[in-house]
């Protein structure tokens, strides 16, 4: 029990809270000089008006409609492909408890948004998808869904936006939850990412895939005190983007490693494979002897036949050095690369400033694993529920996306209109709005200029500009004979069509067949 | 120029911010105190473990898989309309600068859901779709856009959950920007409502237009002084939830209007009709008077026009006792009410708690109007860009087809798989897998239970309770023959297909034509 002195001083506290509370590396005086500068600047404005700096937050941006396009086209893919294997979604508020959020993401809690308390509850933006589903899991009591969630997350990281690392960024998760026979879910995760990355077309790649358990065994074999699993682990997570000599070097003189136990790491963490390398394992003297890391090898054996099933075996590769740093993971863990040339060079750019805990590859595109324990953290009676999940980086793929719209010639449309009711004449803005009504009516997607008496050729024009293929055009002679002059505007072709036809017409020429 | 000594003060007030310098009602100090309490039971729990209140944040909801389904479908639905006429879509972040806020809200700006000063720039959740809308065209000088959007935004509003009213909700809005020839564009965004709540058969609906000149001008004709006509206006407003008597009392006990100004604008305020009426005003002696007035009626007989070519007239209705609560209006104004019996009860229920700002009517699903000047309040040399606009009601529309789908005998899929990959035997598992491979592989929506072993009842289960139409069963004796025996879950009729037209019959079977 609080005593009443304790009390008091959360008062105070409560009321003049310290303002440097936070690990920011950023310094809040600094900060506070560019505000009251920036506020004199303001108000020394000599028409007295606010002169608004028009941005958006720092870390954020808009997304413009050729990004929208491109950003669909994406989801659609993924979407299907989750549907396709029989996910539910659902959502969650964009702020949490700050509570809920308290002690699930390490160090890394600094990075949180808290909102600022106007009275009522302590809240955060969510740093995550998979907290809030765990959170949805215990709260709902459900013990068993397999559901996708795309939605933005908040992270008041240093963002590197050239780089396309930025504070809101969106996650795009799908997680099977439930007690099942062993490796089945975990497996179908990987044909998820396996399906994926080959609709999205993003060049080869490869899923990199290992066990906690093994990782842990195989500290525990090579003498790595248990103290320092977590830090080890860490550092051996660099081997993606540092050479063996910096990681041992950071094992030995950072971390305090025996040079020993640095080289029999080395070894293992250099081995790749697949289902073979597991039972070779099974057989070394000294993985053996680790519980933990038989129980992981026999599951990567029992995961990779399963693989087989799914004809995804070509990517999938078993890889010692993978080591992920969440905290929450408890078995599986596994990460798809980009491996061609041109891709792996922008994903290097873009690698230079990445966040350590995740994606952490070069060129990494997607990552999960299995997380067994996460839901019984938020179950009052600790009841847990096993969960394996994979999360699609979505906002690399969205890069790369553009990059490959950017060179190649073809445009990328940012509207869907089949048709544009246009005239050459005057005084024909009834007849215009009469026949989209018509259009509009059966379905079809049709534009009009909002004009009275607008050019033939800024109709025309605008077509190009936004990649309407047909122009519907409407003159007097045209309105007497009861047909319609319908051009192809990439041809500039010119057919009379009856007025009746008109949609049947206009629905033939813009199926895609 | 501001001096040191106000500069001081500045840096005090940002170490030590007072309080209570908000207007929310809810007291801060019970506030604290509940805090304490909170936290005092949970530094007592015995266990030393932390007692999560496993909660989402006050007036926020979870999304579970069966209103995702429903709010797919409406969304579906919105956004075909939206991409019929033409309209691109944009995406903003979801906190701006506060500054980008402040001063467009009026007195509801205590709503606004502020960051916590981390160190950095002052942020604010968005409070609607449009300021952000008008900021990102200022900010990257667009004169012309058609675009929708639809995302979540933020009020710390007293939320009445149970009436449909949340802190954080969706809005769903269509805007056109542009200079463009008189209520072309006006039009088109009725033309769009009236598809829109006709797709999605809520019942009969009613879409009523007003002008804010019309009334501008109706108030200064019936004598109300200049400084009174927001808050007269904003009396008007509320007959649609008050009997005129009261609305009378309001404007002449409360706002201090003189008894006979207050009658001629009764007289006003009852009229409804179209075109006509519209045509009767600009004859009528006072109304008249109004140059502002006249501008407003001659662009409503306009508006009607177009609306007869639109084919919409049947739902229109030119109402002078519309008054949108919204600042920035500067012409036509709209919003669209259900008229249906059963729809306004349970409209009714929601109205009690109901923004007044907003979504004002008694059923109120749509509503809208021309903003010419918000744009400029962003651009540093005040170019105006004109924007015409509506916004859906999404959150009541999910609500009354949450609550048809309820009452519907018609269960709600919250998946689309198409067939259960199933056996009736033991040891079949690995077949299973291959079997929903080749599914996959081929486009099929198909799911497998995560079980060796699982009884043929429990997999026929599942498919009725997430509606999955046939399962594909396999055993000895299907594998011996290279068939797989189809059942079809609603006739229990079961049919053996050959292996290789199994993906064209599920296909054929499931096809909704």
């Amino acid at each position: 029990c609080v005593g009443l002195a304790a009390l008091i001083d959360l008062v105070h506290l409560m009321f003049y809270p310290p303002r440097c509370d936070d690990d920011d590396a950023s310094c809040p005086i600094d900060e506070e000089v560019a505000k009251l500068l920036e506020l004199k600047a303001r108000l020394g404005g000599d028409d007295g008006k606010h002169q608004f700096v028009l941005k958006t937050a720092k870390g954020t941006r808009d997304y413009n409609p050729k990004q929208m396009a491109i950003r669909e086209k994406v989801f659609n893919t993924i979407i299907s492909c989750f549907k396709r294997h029989g996910a539910e979604t659902i959502d969650t508020p964009v702020f949490e408890l700050k509570e809920t959020l308290t002690g699930k993401y390490g160090e890394d809690s600094k990075l949180i948004y808290d909102l600022k308390d106007q009275g009522g509850e302590l809240l955060s933006l969510r740093y995550d998808l998979t907290v809030p589903f765990a959170r949805y899991l215990a709260m709902n009591k459900i013990t068993n869904i397999k559901r996708y969630h795309i939605a933005k997350v908040y992270r008041r990281d240093n963002p590197a936006m050239t780089r396309g690392r930025y504070r809101e960024f969106y996650q795009c998760d799908f997680d099977i939850a439930g007690q099942y026979d062993a490796m089945i879910p975990d497996a179908e995760c990987l044909k998820i990412v396996h399906e994926i990355l080959s609709e999205l077309d993003l060049g080869d790649f490869r899923i990199k895939v290992n066990d906690r358990r093994i990782l842990d065994g195989m500290f525990a074999v090579c003498g790595v005190p248990d103290d320092k699993f977590r830090t080890i682990c860490s550092t051996v997570d660099k081997l993606d983007k540092m050479p063996w000599e910096d990681v041992k070097k950071e094992m030995v003189n950072e971390k305090g490693l025996s040079e020993e136990a640095a080289d029999q790491i080395g070894e293992y963490v250099s081995m790749q494979g697949g289902m073979d390398l597991a039972e070779r394992l099974l057989q070394d003297h000294k993985m053996s002897q680790s519980k933990q890391a038989c129980a992981g090898l026999s599951d990567i054996k029992l995961l990779f036949s399963f693989l087989q099933l799914f004809q995804v075996t070509d990517k999938v590769v078993f890889d010692l050095s993978l080591a992920r740093g969440l905290d929450y993971y408890t078995g599986i863990i596994y990460e798809a690369v980009l491996t061609q040339a041109g891709v792996a060079a922008v994903s290097n750019e873009a690698q230079n400033g990445a966040n350590a805990e995740e994606s952490v590859s070069v060129g990494s595109v997607a990552g999960g694993g299995r997380y067994d324990g996460l839901v019984g953290m938020f179950d009052p009676k600790g009841r847990k529920v096993p969960c394996v999940g994979v999360s699609i980086g979505i906002e690399r793929i969205f890069s790369i996306m553009e990059q490959k719209a950017e060179a190649s010639a073809e445009k990328v449309r940012t509207t869907e209109v089949q048709v544009m009711v246009a005239s050459a004449q005057k005084n024909l803005l009834e007849e215009r709005l009469r026949l989209v009504t018509e259009l509009w009516n059966a379905g079809i997607k049709a534009e009009v200029m909002y004009k009275k008496n607008p050019k033939l050729l800024s109709q025309l024009q605008h077509c190009e500009e936004s990649g309407i293929p047909l122009v519907a055009i409407l003159g007097e002679q045209e309105l007497k004979d009861g047909v319609v002059k319908l051009r192809v505007v990439a041809t500039r072709e010119e057919i009379d069509i009856a007025r009746t036809d008109l949609t049947s017409e206009i629905r033939r020429r813009t199926s895609e067949a």
